[in-house]
Formats: structure tokens, C-alpha cells, sequence
């Protein structure tokens, strides 16, 4: 099944949705020029086509194998990987100075999107070096910097992230892996590490585990934490691999999906590391790593959500059954009106999840890029407020979407080995891993929207409201129409976070909590919907049929997501009180 | 992990929402007796529990496999089916004179959903044995009747439905397999069907296929098409087997989920079998199969479902994580509230789906055995406009509970071999076969409320009314608030359902059929709440605790879906302006 990257709505969505302009010319990113755009996505498109789609489903087949001498990635994966390599993709948003692009995150997002389209199991090897990227530039020392930047940025080696422990998922200050220091400066950790991504593999010469883990002493819970560097192989002065160190795979998870993504059980035993950052602030410097993390989670639900349309849509094209007037024989299923309905709420949601991530991306480069302090500090704030959202409301979005497109299939999209139901089987841990989706939307209601006194949500809802303005001044009837739905459902979202606020200021924030999920779904629809009429203004200018397009899909999105968002006010405000005053009742627990 | 039928809320449903009572003293269930519910639903939960249940996850890792000797079972499956069959399980609806026992359909239906609870993949077997059952009843002949029906009922024989061919899925008119004239009164059947549920397997001597197939010279398209009866072993006179027929199982499909039940490719090459029914008609027999069927497939939705729930809670009982106020130490994860908000949500969309399927099958009882003509016109109605909505409402809210109990696992849900896992997996199929839940929309749209001239709905939603009216009677201020959510939900209902009809009498009817399928959410999500009301109603009358649980999963679903219901009729009026007016844009088709 071919993949091929939506290269156009990628660049308007960067450009006319999410204000990828604004980047341009800053200091920070001198190396990029909106001339670099179309060049740059069309050559990762190339690879995400011709390299890594054709071995999605091999991948899914074979998957990754632990054996005695460590894990061997499915069949393809390591030349995959040099491919990925040699192309210099890793680099991308690094600086110039450790050997990166200083290229915009926007920019590499959507080049991400590709590669997670084509093949996610593969998308998520340089996600985890992503993260270790970002967590040594933000915390590591000048020594530790040196020796494993320069690597990890032209992707010789890979990263990885180790916080959970069997009896430590969601609630990571329970871990217990443990770190004693040696007379060197370094430390030696110890403990057992599950659900690591990419833990073990021979694509890469070396891997650099960030682990987290307890010092002597350390305070309990998450103010105990502390980050360590602890690679496969020690490097030595001179910069070639030394000696094995005592981090290895132990077992590898018999996953639903992403197969080819080796899932390892790590045991470190007393494996040599260093400290990043401040002795038990772990956490934070995890989090670092986390909130890009998460962005790029997100995004794997909308390149999931565009490959499950993709494939759908070329289902339809091709599968012939039953008669539509106007077509001789048995007509493609894409003529039968339930089925072009499925693929346009396909169509309308990746676009809004995708609007949304890139959105946030310009966010966060604006947030570290922008000269101005004001400029910063906003962008920072919009960069944490559409984090959670973009997280969970795209992952679920993902899962929603690959099922519509196995449905699209009818029966052939039952059969374990077709593309549409791998999709349906990869998406699912998008909503699960980084945080889970209800985690996103405590840290939404929680840090976001009370953290700020609402201050972020409300800069949101100004501009949702712009947007339903601009809209309702362009006199276009159908844009009047959407206008309206959009304003509508900006005030739902007022009252809804009015209420979260006024919540989780009182004894009973249980009752905030209660309503988080609701509310971050409906925050999602509204500002993916200001997003897809912010398209449809801005398509004014654009060919007919692009025109025409963004119209129908912000119309569409508009009648089903933002119609109904008024009525569902009474689910965040009220739902608490049903299942958390009767637990007794419910759940036999008073 | 154990599963543990509901029998006290399937009983409640039965008797105090679907109206189990009205089929008391009928001549034709002569033999039910209120006292026999709970002994029946008794023994049959043992059977679902202690044999059933320990099938599921190793049928699961195991399949069915196919040998040079045909499909051999999963291991155990044969000795449960034995278990089953000895239990006299396959005859409870079946007539007495039969070897049946004689009862509601009602009642079975509690019972399959327990079976298929435990073990899906088993289920399957049975249910298309019912339909065998069924078909030959309403239409074989007395000979056909005499050789097959007591084997069949008695479950000593299984029986198959073979509809689907490559080229013919959802358009069964385009269906090639040939029916031969023999002399002697039989018919030569050659062929190739597949996704042939239990199409071959060893768990039964005989299997009984019913297969579509089309005579020499027979008109084209669907009114061509007749039905035969092809056993896999020809009955001698005496009741023996004779002969093997030329019907084989020539493949399996590996599939997404329900491992152990084979999924085949069938040949027949020239294989014996007899008219079921008049020539050409074959069709119209099928659809008796199918109407149970697909009230069958919804239950798989309540079934898998509950198993869900069942198996979400109790890992949120177990799995400790994070502090609570009030819980010493690591507190179960069900005391977070949004846990228990998902908890809730899936307890309320079963419990909605389960009275559909129930109220469903009482209908159809019914409209087969109430003495006044009248009363059986009405029930036939109700039966024809409820089986779209049950077999689709609940199979697609199967696959969000699943979903969702995937999610309340964590990482841990993500483990292909978790039942919450295999759960996910297997539900999907249910919206697809029997009939996508495309079409089911479009039967809801086209023969239900179009063909009755919106009589059986206007009928349904005056029902929805006086139940909305029997709630603000109570003058309970939580009723009452039920009470108006209901009533706006009808509303909304009343005005999609006008607007459908009138779409369907003018030349635009692809327009309403771009709407079918967010018009059947719309109505599954009324009749629902108009069931979860009633139970709160009648609930007062109960114990505390259950009246205080009908009360919140009534309010919850209130609050949730129907609350919404009124801003979703423009998604389902105005959805195929977008889309269908902007094909060529949309998706290059004019």
C-alpha cells in the first residue's frame, strides 16, 4: 500500500493555519528560508514513500526479535535507518553547533507526520532520539554535551527514555531503580525498566538510555527523582565505542500493534551513567523530553488518521459493489453516500488534529526563538495549553479514524494483515503512551487552564472569536453559517472552562476532574474548528477546487463537532455528581 | 479473568424495561413460567463462567487451525461445545416438536449474551446454528425438515450461512455460485464462498450450510438467487451419516480477532443439496436468518462490552497508582475520577445497548406469538425498526467500550494477549458482518422509516414521551431533570426523522442516506435513554442502592447523549450538502 505525503495540505496548514511566517527571519533560525520548505518536504516524502511505507507491513509481520546477542529489528529496518540517516533527518532542528539544521520543530513535524504515516513503528526510534536531544541541549553538562551530541544529532546513535517500572506507570515518583555514586563522578544504576521504545536494537551503533532514577537518600515520590545518561557502550576518550555496559534487554512486550517497535524490558545492573541536571530534579528535565514528546504523539495520530484515509480512500476508489445511478456495472463504493461521509469525517478530523499539532510546533519554536520576551512568554503559554490537547484529542482522533477506515474495508478490514487494521492495532497505544489521555486532561484542567487563572485559555478564545469574525466579514453565506457554529461553540468552551476554573478553586476539584476528558474533547473540537475556518477564510484566494474543499471540511466539521457543542457543556459540569456522589452505588466504593 | 453475568441487571431489563411479562400465558410459550428465568439464567451464567470463560484467551493465542483432515477447533472447544450442546442450550427457542423447548427468544437472547460475553469466537457457533434453525423452519420443506431440524436442535449438528462471495459482499446479488438441477430432485452446488463463520471444524459430526446460489438461467442481480441446503455429510435414510459431500473448507483467514472461530474459505464442487424455499426467492429466505442474526451481532456489541467493563474494573480495583485523598498508600486507580467517568460511561452504554437488544427480542416474540393480529402487526413493526438500530448502535458502541477498557488498562491494554487487548480486537468485527452498519443505516433510513411512512417511529417516539412523562411525574427533581433531556431528545429525533422522510419522497434520497448513519446514533442514543429513564423509574421501587445506580447511569447518559442530541440534527440534515455537492473537490468525482 503506497503512502504518499500530503505534501500541499502540510505546507497551507504550516503556512496559512499555523503561521509558520512568523519564524521566519528570526535570528535563531537564520538557516531557514521559506524556500527551504517544498524542497525539504518533498525529499522526506520521498522517503517516507519509496523507503519506509513499503516496509510498514513486513514490519507488522516479522516485528523485532530479541536473541542472544541483543535485538534485531525487523527485516529492512537497519538499512531503513541508514537511509534515514545519511539523510541527515535527525538533525534537523538541532543547532548548527552540535552538527543540526537549526531548522524550525514546525518544519520538522510535519516531515515526522510523513514518516510516522508511512511506517510508525520506525517513526518512533527517532522520536526517542528526539527527546534525548532535547534533554542534554536543555540540561546536560559541556562534557557530557560533547560526547554524545554529536552522535545522537546525525543519528549514528539513537536515544531512549526509561521512567517506568512494573509497580510505576502513570505515577513515576513510585519508581525504585537506583543510582550510587562512584568515585569518578559517574554513577552506578541499577533497577528494571519496562515499556522502553527502541530499548534494545542493531540499527545504530549505540544507543543513550535517559533514566530515571533514585540517589542515596533521596527524598520519597517525585522530589527524589534524578536523570541519568547510561549508554549501551561506553565511549571512549578518543570518541570510539569502549566497553559493554550493564544496560541490556531482558524481554521484549508481545504488543497489539507496532510491532516492528522493539518494546523492551531493560535491566540495569549497575551500569555506568552520569547525572543530568540537578540531583532530584529529574522530573524535570524528563519533562523537557515529555512535552515534545507528546506533541510528537499526537502527531503520530494524525499520521495514522491521513495513512488510514489514504487507504480507505484508494479502498473505495478501487472496491466495486452494488449499483448508483448514473455509473454502468457495479460502482466503486466511494459513490455511496454513507461511505463518502465516512471518509469526509476522516478527512475534516486528521486536518483539525493536524492544524492543532502544527500549530503548537510553531508555538514552541516561537516560544524558545522569538527576540521579544512578551512574544515568548505568550507563545510559551499557547505552546503548554495546546500540548494536552494535541496529545489527546489527535490520538484518540487517530484511533476513531483508523476504525472508520477498517469499516470502510467491511470485511477485508478485519483480516489481521491489511493495512487498515494494522492502523487500527498501531493507533491505539498513541492514546496510552507519554501520559495517558486522562493524564493530558488533569494537566489541562490542572496546570493549563488553573495554573494560569485561565489566562491561556482565554488568549485562545479571543482568537477563536477573531476567527468566527473574519469569517462571518467575508458575507460568503457558508462561511456566515460556520461563523456562527464556531462562536457558539466558543461560548461553550467559555462557560465549560469558567466553570473548571471556578471548580478547581473550590473543596471539590474531584468534580473538575470528574468532567477533564469531556473538556478536553470539547476544547479540541472548538479550536480545530477554529483552525479549519481559519482555512477555509484563508482558501478564499486559492483554485476552485482547494477552495471549495477547505469549505466543505470547516462546513462539515463545523455541523457535527461544533453543532453539538453547546449540548455538551452539561456533561463536563455535571457528570461528577452522577458517578462520583453514587460510587457507592456504582462501584462499591464509598 | 473471569466473567461473571450480570444476572440481576439482565433480569431487571428483561422484566422491568424490555417487557418480558407481556409473553406470559401466550399459547405459544406455553412452556415459560416466570420461575424459570432465574434457574435458566443460573445455570446458563455457570456454563459461561466455569467453561466458556477459561476458553477465551488461550482460543485467542491458539485459533482454529486447518488441517489435511479440515478445521480442527481450538483446544477445549470441542469439549465445550459438548458442554453446551448437552445443556440443551441449542433448543431453548426451538418448537417442541422439534426437540426444542419451546421458549422466548427473549430469554435466549439473555443467555447468548453470557455465552458470547465469555467467549465470542464460541458464541459464534451457535448463533448461526439458530439461524439454520430458523430458516428451515419458516421455509424448508417437511422432509428437509424432518432429516436436519432434530440434530440441529438438539446441537448434535451445527449450521453455517454462506452469503459472501470475493466479488459479492454487501451486493449479495452479484453472487456466481451455480445450482444444478440433479434428477432426482436435488441440486449439483459449485462455488466459492468465504468469511464462512464455523464453516468447517470438528466440534460436531454434521455441519449444515445453507448457501446462495443461483439456478440455470435464473434473472440476474438479486431476485436470482435461491437457497440450498448442503450437508457436510449426507444423512442416510435412517439418520446416519453417509456420504461425504463436495463441500470443503479450502482456507482460513487469519484474522484481527476471534481467533477461535474458523473463519473459511469454502468450495463446493458440485456438492448435493436441496431448495430451501421457492426458486429465486432465496433472498428473502436469507433475510430470515439475517433479522436474527443481526439482532444477534448488536448483543455481541452488549456482550463484549460488559466483558469489557468487567474486566476495566476490576483492573482499576487492582492496579494501584498516584495518591488519593483518603487512601493511605498507592490508591486503586477507581478512586481516580476520571477513571470512574469512563467506568461510568461504558456501564451506561451497555446497559442502553442491552435494553435495545432485549426489547428487540421481545418484539420479535411478539410479533410471532401474540394471539391478536393487531398485536403482532405492531411488534413486527417495532422488531423491523429496532434491528437496525440494535445490531449497529451496539456493535459500534462494543468497539468504543473496548476501546475504552484499553485505555483504563494503561500500557498493560496494549499487550496483545490482555483480554482487555483481545477484546478491542474482537468486537470489531460485529459492525461489520451480517450486514455493515452502513447498511443498517440505510435499512433504518430506506425500509424502516421510509417504508412505513414514518408509522413505527412515530409510534417509537410516542413511546420515548410517556416515558419522559412518567419521569417528571415522579416529581423527583433528578427524574424530572431526565425527564426534559428525554423529551428534547425526542424532539430531535421527531424533526431528523421528518426531515428523512420527506428527503426520501423527493429525487435527493442520496442525501438522506449521506445522514443515515449519524440519524441511527441519534436514534440509538433516544431509544437508549428512553430505556436507562424507564429503569430509573421503575427502579424507585427497588433497593437503595440500585435505585440510586439506575438513577445516576440514566442521568449520566442523559447529560452525556442526549443533551447533545438536539445540536446534532444539522450534522445529519445538512452532511450531504457538503459532501455530496463537492465531490469533485472533495474527492476528484463529479
Amino acid at each position: 500500500m503506497a503512502y504518499d505525503a500530503p505534501i500541499a495540505e502540510m505546507t497551507f496548514t504550516l503556512e496559512a493555519v499555523a503561521g509558520l511566517n512568523r519564524l521566519e527571519g528570526l535570528p535563531e533560525f537564520a538557516a531557514y528560508d521559506a524556500d527551504l520548505l517544498a524542497p525539504i518536504l518533498e525529499e522526506a516524502a520521498k522517503l517516507a514513500r519509496d523507503v519506509l511505507a513499503p516496509l510498514n507491513q513486513s514490519g507488522d509481520s516479522t516485528g523485532a526479535v530479541l536473541t542472544e546477542d541483543g535485538v534485531k529489528a525487523a527485516p529492512g529496518f537497519a538499512e531503513a535507518y541508514a537511509a534515514f540517516r545519511d539523510g541527515g533527518w535527525m538533525g534537523l532542528t538541532a543547532p548548527e553547533e552540535w552538527g543540526g539544521q537549526g531548522l524550525p520543530k514546525a518544519l520538522s513535524l510535519a516531515v515526522m507526520e510523513m514518516f510516522h504515516a508511512a511506517n510508525m513503528a520506525f517513526g518512533l526510534c527517532p522520536l526517542l532520539s528526539f527527546g534525548a536531544i532535547e534533554a542534554l541541549l536543555a540540561h546536560g553538562t559541556d562534557e557530557l554535551k560533547a560526547a554524545y551530541l554529536p552522535n545522537l544529532v546525525s543519528g549514528t546513535w539513537t536515544g531512549t527514555m526509561n521512567l517506568t517500572e512494573p509497580q510505576a506507570g502513570s505515577d513515576v515518583g513510585a519508581l525504585k531503580s537506583k543510582a550510587v555514586p562512584n568515585a569518578d563522578g559517574s554513577y552506578a544504576i541499577s533497577g528494571q525498566k519496562i515499556y522502553i521504545t527502541w530499548g534494545d536494537h542493531d540499527v545504530a551503533e549505540n544507543i543513550v538510555h535517559l533514566v530515571l532514577a533514585r540517589l542515596p537518600d533521596a527524598p520519597a515520590g517525585s522530589r527524589g527523582v534524578s536523570l541519568f545518561l547510561v549508554p549501551k557502550f561506553l565511549p571512549n576518550a578518543d570518541g570510539s565505542l569502549g566497553a559493554r555496559n550493564g544496560a541490556k534487554c531482558i524481554g521484549l512486550e508481545k504488543k497489539m500493534g507496532i510491532h516492528a517497535s522493539p518494546t523492551c524490558v531493560m535491566e540495569y545492573d549497575g551500569a555506568t551513567g552520569w547525572l543530568i541536571g540537578e540531583e532530584n530534579r529529574g522530573l524535570a528535565c524528563m519533562f523537557t523530553m515529555m512535552n515534545a514528546a507528546r506533541l510528537n504523539v499526537g502527531l503520530q495520530g494524525v499520521a495514522v488518521g491521513e495513512a488510514a484515509y489514504q487507504t480507505a480512500f484508494a479502498y473505495a476508489q478501487d472496491r466495486k459493489q452494488g449499483k448508483v445511478e448514473g455509473v454502468d456495472g457495479p460502482a466503486p463504493i466511494l459513490h455511496h453516500a454513507d461511505v463518502r461521509r465516512t471518509l469526509t469525517t476522516m478527512r475534516a478530523r486528521v486536518a483539525a488534529a493536524r492544524a492543532i499539532c502544527y500549530a503548537c510546533a510553531v508555538a514552541a519554536d516561537l516560544a524558545e526563538a522569538a527576540p521579544d520576551a512578551n512574544v515568548r512568554a505568550a507563545a510559551k503559554l499557547r505552546e503548554d495549553l495546546l500540548t494536552p490537547i494535541a496529545k489527546a484529542w489527535s490520538s484518540d482522533m487517530g484511533v476513531e479514524v483508523a476504525s472508520m477506515g477498517v469499516q470502510v474495508h467491511g470485511g477485508m478490514g478485519f483480516m489481521n494483515e491489511t493495512l487498515a487494521a494494522q492502523l487500527y492495532r498501531d493507533a491505539r497505544i498513541a492514546p496510552i503512551y507519554e501520559g495517558t489521555n486522562g493524564i493530558q486532561a488533569i494537566d489541562l484542567v490542572g496546570r493549563k487552564l488553573s495554573g494560569t487563572n485561565g489566562e491561556s485559555m482565554r488568549v485562545m478564545l479571543g482568537e477563536v472569536e477573531a476567527s468566527a469574525a473574519a469569517a462571518r466579514a467575508t458575507n460568503d453565506p457558508q462561511l456566515v453559517q460556520i461563523a456562527d457554529r464556531l462562536k457558539a461553540g466558543a461560548d461553550a468552551l467559555r462557560e465549560a472552562s469558567d466553570w473548571m476554573l471556578a471548580q478547581m478553586k473550590s473543596r471539590e476539584q474531584d468534580k473538575a476532574l470528574a468532567g477533564a476528558t469531556a473538556y478536553l474533547e470539547l476544547a479540541g473540537d472548538v479550536i480545530g474548528g477554529h483552525f479549519l475556518t481559519r482555512a477555509a477564510v484563508a482558501a478564499r484566494s486559492s483554485d476552485g477546487a482547494a477552495r471549495a474543499r477547505r469549505l466543505a471540511l470547516a462546513g462539515f466539521f463545523a455541523e457535527t463537532a461544533l453543532a453539538s457543542a453547546p449540548g455538551r457543556v452539561a456533561g463536563i459540569t455535571e457528570g461528577g455528581s452522577k458517578f462520583l456522589d453514587n460510587s457507592e452505588a456504582l462501584f462499591g466504593i464509598a
